[in-house]
């Protein structure tokens, strides 16, 4: 049962989107800022993502005509100028993920803006166009972050949990579409090993790891709502998971049930049903 | 086998009760007294249990014409007054479950007792009447908790775990019913992922989750017994993970085998069978 | 492959001990001294193991002609020793176990020699004789442990992982049978959830948990070797994880492969057929 | 999809190479250095693995036919000889792994590159030969550690994950083949308990835990990949979980679709093939 259901383009029973957060190596480059460079098998594990993964996930996509969204620190993009040129190319979107991963609990909010602006830059640079959507490291999102995206000119948010389905957001100074996340089509819980961080998961196997997210998929699309898995190319876009993933999508797609779209393109639809959304209002209890 | 098997009402061959703790953004709040209110992550989290999953859960319970119980914080009742007066509607039963999901250990009995009151308020306000039933924040109950149950005249408590039937928790200021609960069938383990609480446990999808309570009731139904899931809207109220639980739901219900009714009924049916109940001196071994 | 095999009894194919250890509320009351006896929870949560679960399984072993083994702190037989009668009534062995499930770790050897013989007075006081074999809490035996057992005259200690078969600990001292248990036939990773000693598994289903162990009895059937669980009542005594546990030893024993002894009696077999055990010396590589 | 493919010879699918890090008891010592030699269980855990398992191992490769690689730190080549021999005598590759396990990130690279020769030394003297491969324990390399590798004349490394194919590593210094593991393909998440040097992961049966591998092989041999898991022999090498792989073995060597390998001879093999390989440069974006 869905509370605020949508009526997807196309009369698709559900909307889908598989959304990638390219991470690479600045998550022991900000864990670590003193000794991060020097640790060569969390930097090589994250290089993996851009360099190996991402030409893998986007082949799959051009063979199966899907465009959908990443989303990069402007450190990223920055450090992998190539792996933003593929994506650009094949369509897809690019959404923003902070400078370089950094935690907005751990310093102010002018220091956290002047970071958000720096990669804002970046990605006009880059991208020729500013990013439509946000996404705030491990979902940190903070009422300054939600009041800037308002500020800025933002479509929507993908960090928050309060719903199942697109909803709008309200803050003081607007409103945002919230695409909304959770735990359960995360990837960091089924596949990250990650000591140096504190995260240490015992890896599932490939089909093990992602069945539950295919699930999820099955429940989203008895219901009519939105699946979103939240993955990260040095994870999911390793070989064997990949493969699971890859043929899993071929069959979902003979089907024909989701609408795939890119983020920005579920916003605006979400965004055109306004009058049908629940509304949530940051910080307040209802 | 059991020990103190008890005979249950219409000849049904177990008693059954699914709990639903509701905790909401009290987790977070309490947790991080100072800057909660700023992760929006975890609030959105909690909030997405009684604004999205009590609902469903709610929907549930009245096509397969069930009353259950909920145990809510009083702080979240306030928080979530529409919350409060779905679950009223729908017939089912509200228990104490602190104010703000404090822990006891973490301060002195008079606060915890002035807290206790606090939230009692609360519930005779919103619900017109005093809860029968307590469930202390993650099980934390006292000795000191214990008497205040006692001496406000609860008639049972649902935090302790010398047994799988209920039994009689004997303290010096008197005796109450416990109905325990055990870690074999609370949500937390197979579902939980929350950094903010030092709480990370590897999602499980959803049908590999909710396998370990359904083979527990499968247990109890072969010996007689008592089956007492103890779960979080957040968590297996989420959309997938309630579709399987649903659906197992109409399955048991048809076989019929099932005494399922709030805790307060089967407090009173263990209260009236008091004789055949096991005994347990609280904080004195044997 | 086994390097060192031995021959079992009556031609069995292997030699199979379940070991239970009952330390109840030990754990919580040893790992937070200062108010252990207000958590009630995990006091409860221990209590269960004396009080539900060991009547259990001794009903199951009575029914299957099985004696077996349990490990006992001394603290715990006083505070429970009905449960003591009960096992001793069976024809099970009770073996030492510790005073109150403390870290050797922790204190003097001086200290650990003190708690070791307060806790040997209790056996010979409520057994009547001295107990054969020796478990260290947390399996943390030292040098100094080892030593104490063979000036006490212990047959085995039941603490270290340098094999699977059976084999001879050579110390300073002298000798003791070792009956190696290890971490894939433990149930405290697949069932134990215990936040005040900050031991946060994610809980298994009962079929799921114990498929391992069964695994494993199939692999040492299948060498010709020797099974034993170490296993919990609080954990795998619960209700439905025994209903399992009981039905496959009924199986089991029903084939008839497996020579089911108490672990003294494995340890005198092994002890029968000295030379042709495995030989380690305490804390010298070879 | 491989970016860069390699043909293998013989016409092989892929290449394999199943890699064991004889740890033994220097994972304790290294991380209690105080009062690890008293900590009885953690060093008999890990002595299982060159007395027991590894005698296991070899005698499995021996009738398969199969030579692979075994990584092990100088310490404990000193502190089991006979392992050394007898791996040797089966024609086996003894890769350099440290002195002692110890964290480079813990001393200067000048302590380390003591420590490096201290170990260089045992192998030259133990083997009769220098190594031609290394892996840094834990994966934790350092551009100093890659750096000595190449000044020593080393042909690769097998620490770092950028790439799941054999890749070549560029550095001031000069190259090296980096032959890549990764946290899908390591034995340590699914079966390693281990609270001394706080990694308690819920241990996995033994067909659960290595399912994985087996997946990550077929992806592999899809792919026309490299399969590479790294395995320990105190846990892969246990007698249950042994016994799946040995049959896994024999079942695949029986399909013929791998060069099975020993790590040396995949990296001579790449190394012929330099100009078809990626390129990564240590520590910096491209």
């Amino acid at each position: 049962m869905l509370l605020h259901p949508l009526p997807w383009p196309d009369g698709k029973r559900l909307a889908a989107s598989i959304t990638f957060d390219i991470d690479a190596d600045s998550l022991i480059r900000n864990a670590r800022p003193e000794d991060g460079h020097l640790r060569l098998a969390p930097v090589s594990m994250g290089r993996y993502g851009p360099t190996v993964a991402v030409p893998r996930i986007l082949d799959t996509y051009q063979r199966l005509g899907l465009r959908q969204t990443f989303f990069m620190p402007g450190w990223v993009m920055e450090a992998y100028p190539a792996t933003v040129e593929a994506i650009l190319k094949g369509g897809h979107e690019i959404g923003h993920h902070s400078w370089r991963h950094e935690d907005p609990m751990g310093h102010s909010d002018a220091r956290e803006a002047e970071l958000f602006h720096r990669a804002l830059d970046v990605h006009v640079r880059m991208t020729g166009r500013r990013p439509r959507g946000y996404r705030a490291p491990v979902y940190n999102a903070t009422p300054g972050i939600i009041a800037r995206l308002i500020d800025e000119g933002f479509v929507y948010d993908s960090s928050l949990m309060a719903d199942e389905m697109p909803y709008l957001l309200k803050a003081p100074q607007g409103e945002l579409i919230e695409l909304p996340p959770h735990w359960g089509t995360d990837d960091w819980p089924p596949f990250a090993h990650f000591e140096e961080i504190g995260y240490l998961m015992p890896v599932r196997g490939p089909s093990d790891g992602l069945r539950a997210f295919f699930q999820e998929y099955e429940a989203a699309r008895a219901a009519g709502g939105f699946w979103m898995p939240v993955l990260h190319p040095f994870l999911t876009g390793r070989l064997a998971r990949w493969a699971v993933m890859e043929q899993w999508l071929e069959e979902t797609l003979r089907q024909g049930d989701a609408w795939f779209a890119p983020l920005e393109e579920i916003a605006a639809h979400a965004n055109a049903n306004r009058d049908m959304l629940r509304t949530d209002t940051i910080g307040e209890p209802e």
